[in-house]
């Protein structure tokens, strides 16, 4: 027809199977059926449209990249096991009982162990669209068991795998969604975090963060005021949105207060309307005057200009300020103003810390895993000053999400060890490791992308949940068959466990 | 140098990582460690040249398949999960515990459900190589984790998926090899049993089972002296190996008696060398010596020739001497007679009965899973006499390997219903599928193909450990880790479960 439609004019009709006259929901319809009635009846939520093209365009671009990495760049597809022992110091991992009592294996969270052993054994250029399993309940668009892109290579350095991805991004990209260019723009963690406030910066937003720590410190008012100490920690920033402090109500204002109070306790919060006079009462509260002139002066403030200010620790302060950047400029773009630039914005975040502060015993956590080989400038501080040690570790962040990561690996056992423990991890747990690092293991490093996340970019779909066939829910349940559900007497028998009931 | 290796010539060297001097087992050597060490330093197996080029194979094959249907048949490969509920009437599978308590997951033994799901919901040409779980401890050159090619189709019957994974074994088919021709010969499961006595023939074998039922039967004397009744069932079957009893040792007499009490006790062995005289005492113990004499005739034996003969219940007759076929050509094979012709020998099995009796409440069982079609002109049968019933069900078998199967599925509910109640399972367990085939399903089928045992016999290995990169032993262990261990405490509230020791 004329619309581009087809019209089928029937001479002979059987019919091979006959369906319900009533369907849970109609597939020809604009307005979707709600989320929990879509994921019950699966089957028919695929007939959508969107739904083929989404699952379509998983399978070409899945198939692109492995056309790349095994017929262009000698890469050899390896799968390794699921069912494997727990990795310390990692994500929560499901457990597998087995016949013998009071074993279980663990689902593995990611190759990274085999990926790693494979190098040692002599496969330079390894790579699987990986199966893991995390058992984070409850935190929003993640799934028990997801897909990743894994790649290692032996005698490789950062640059190189940077290299490598790029390239395999642009040739197993879409060509609908336009160029893609290289190579992309780096930046470390220090300055993702003093410009966005996040380590996966949206490098499509207009404006950024603006460090005012100077000019505050020269003030004692906030410390008579407040109490907040000016030492080596302290930050203050703000966030400009020049000329859109109309389109800031009293609700939104409750709102970030209350992420701010909730989320970041140690940063406080300012939220001013710039206007002809008096709005600098909603400073001097805090600031001496002269501050607050000098903040004038610096952010350029004019009349209607909307002025995000935070205060105190700096770590808080750089994230509620991050975290603010992103939800008025989306509000903002739902009342019709433009501010992100068009297409995707590439970054590779670099310089990681190798380890971050945390509550437990060694005060200390590893920031990505305890594989990362630090950084060769600040191996003398790994003793002294942990904290203080960048590791060798790289993000791929594309528009504000966090699309992949990989690092150069340690391959001296000696340093694994050490790390390890200053961890607090029992080495003993890591022998099989450490024995393999001591059996002439190359220098190597690698990458793994999150296929969920990345294909629902190029989807344009909200949620993953809309480019994964069958997908569970947030709470990790399988709409359509009940999953999880009671096991027998049997199995329990079989398996040696008891439940609460028994 | 002239033997094709290479000499290198030093001028500058640099250790990147120092290796201990003593490694657990040489890597430049032709006799192989013993398996159990070969496992615990896989990373350091992984060296061997066999090894890499294993894994290099099944790389290069599993590509090759992607390509044929990704970019020639246009398949969508689809991710399906592993985290599901139980699927009634089939292997033991894992159970995974849920922070929800007494909830467990069942890690899938295939993607049957989901395959038959996207058919339901309108992907019509699905493939996946996916990952499976089975709990089958113990059984021969089988692991806990196994990888298939797993295909579905909509609107197709039994030819065109025979077809299609004919070709597509031709175009992922190792050059070295030599020719793969198709179409592949069809047997029906009677005759398999017939010829070779098992459904997974190996057809490069010169020599067959030989029916002498109707000789044995005008005898009264194996009744007389056994006690045998002649009913519907009872069988007599022989195997001859010509010129071939020099090779026949009381040590292999002993054991082949072994195995067919041990084994098949329904059915009686004699095994008789056959000599210039006095040979047929050895039969005349059991049958008159009329029939002994028919026998002589029909098998044409003569000085020098190898008998197998069994009477009995007709299915244990013919596995006994299908078993012995095997083992005795082995034997042969191994003392330097050549019997299997060369090459790949493909038979593709059909028409399995549906059923196949048990000793269960309902006196039967499926005899691949509960989804298979029955055959169009059995369908009368089924609720009279369901073991009569054939399917839709083919086997792709190659020198004696089952290599896959599969089959036209049921598409109408009420069939669907009718099959799981003749199998005395709940259907409500079933609801959502049966919902699924309601809404509109269209006729579909497919095939998944074990590529474990497909690489292995591509890389002529004789365990499929040797072309998987981490397997687990016999009895699910991983050496290298140790895995499957105790877990902690923590774990085990956090899965709501307890186990022998608490």
């Amino acid at each position: 027809m004329a619309t581009g439609e087809i019209e089928i004019s029937v001479e002979h009709l059987e019919i091979l199977n006959p369906s319900k006259t009533q369907l849970p929901f109609p597939i020809r319809q604009f307005i979707k059926a709600k989320e929990s009635l879509r994921m019950q009846y699966r089957y028919l939520d695929l007939r959508f449209p969107e739904m083929q093209r989404n699952l379509r365009i998983r399978s070409k671009v899945l198939m692109r990249m492995r056309e790349f990495l095994i017929n262009k760049c000698n890469f050899v597809d390896i799968e390794t096991p699921t069912l494997f022992r727990r990795t310390p110091g990692g994500a929560q991992e499901f457990i597998v009982p087995t016949r013998n009592p009071g074993k279980f294996y663990s689902l593995v969270q990611s190759p990274q162990q085999f990926k790693q052993l494979l190098m040692v054994g002599g496969i330079d250029r390894y790579f699987q669209i990986a199966r893991c399993y995390r058992d984070e309940a409850g935190r929003m668009d993640r799934q028990p068991e997801f897909t990743q892109l894994d790649i290692e290579m032996s005698f490789v350095d950062r640059e190189s795998i940077m290299m490598l991805t790029e390239d395999l991004l642009v040739e197993s990209w879409l060509e609908e969604l336009g160029e893609i260019s290289t190579p992309f723009e780096q930046m470390r963690y220090d300055d993702a975090m003093e410009l966005y406030g996040t380590d996966k910066p949206d490098a499509r937003l207009p404006y950024k963060l603006q460090n005012v720590t100077d000019i505050v410190k020269t003030s004692i008012a906030l410390t008579t005021k407040t109490g907040i100490e000016y030492n080596d920690n302290f930050g203050a920033y703000a966030v400009v949105f020049p000329k859109e402090s109309k389109n800031f109500s009293n609700s939104t204002k409750a709102q970030f207060d209350d992420i701010s109070k909730r989320e970041f306790p140690q940063a406080k919060l300012l939220q001013v309307k710039i206007t002809e006079s008096s709005w600098k009462s909603g400073l001097t509260t805090l600031l001496s005057n002269d501050v607050v002139d000098s903040i004038e002066n610096r952010l350029n403030l004019h009349n209607g200009d909307m002025l995000f200010l935070s205060v105190g620790q700096k770590p808080d302060v750089q994230e509620v300020l991050g975290k603010l950047l992103i939800l008025y400029t989306n509000i903002l773009e739902s009342k019709g103003v433009t501010l992100r630039a068009p297409g995707f914005k590439w970054l590779w975040i670099v310089d990681f810390p190798l380890f971050s502060k945390e509550d437990n015993e060694n005060g200390i956590r590893t920031t990505h895993h305890p594989f990362t080989q630090p950084h060769p400038e600040d191996l003398h501080l790994l003793a002294t000053d942990p904290l203080k040690v960048r590791g060798l570790h790289y993000d791929l962040v594309s528009n504000g999400w966090e699309i992949g990561g990989g690092s150069i690996r340690i391959h001296n056992s000696l340093l694994q060890k050490q790390v390890l423990e200053i961890l607090g991890i029992d080495t003993c747990q890591m022998s099989h490791l450490l024995e393999a690092l001591d059996s002439g293991a190359p220098p190597h490093g690698g990458i793994a992308l999150g296929l969920d996340r990345y294909i629902a970019m190029l989807c344009n779909a909200t949620s993953i949940r809309d480019v994964i066939a069958f997908p569970k829910s947030m709470e990790g349940r399988d709409a359509m068959s009940g999953a999880p559900i009671q096991i027998s007497d049997e199995d329990k028998k079989l398996y040696h466990i008891r439940t609460p009931a028994d």
